[in-house]
């Protein structure tokens, strides 16, 4: 098996509503130093398949088709070999 | 500055409905070969701080009381030294 890490975040020009919204919470419970928040999802993908040049496209073809929307995220992974 | 990356993923005893669906689509979609979806949260905040050991004491208790639910949800998460 393998495992699919991957991250899908937000591009780094697009404002995230929801990380401002926790910056701003942490500001009224007294955390000054938080500068600033980005949230993203993480995902973790099994596969019953070792073959990796396959897996591999296999991650890209589930991102851009499910996982990311290509006009605003942009998505990062690795694969690690699973018992 | 220091960017704390941050991790807060369901138990393993806790079930994903999220990440069910999502292999639900992509077993309609033809990956057949998806044998298990697990979403998370990864979120990165940056601090005003260069104190390791302040910020990492910061991030506990912001994860405990506003980023995860206890009951369902772990944590963990590394801090790196930004520019």
């Amino acid at each position: 098996m393998l495992k699919a890490k991957i991250f899908v975040q937000l591009k780094a020009s697009v404002l995230d509503p929801q990380g401002k919204a926790v910056t701003n919470s942490l500001h009224h419970l007294g955390f000054d130093e938080v500068l600033e928040t980005r949230i993203s999802k993480y995902i973790e993908m099994t596969f019953a398949d070792n073959d990796r040049a396959r897996v591999t496209e296999q991650v890209e073809k589930i991102c851009d088709s499910l996982l990311a929307n290509p006009n605003t995220e942009s998505y990062h992974f690795q694969l690690d070999y699973q018992e």
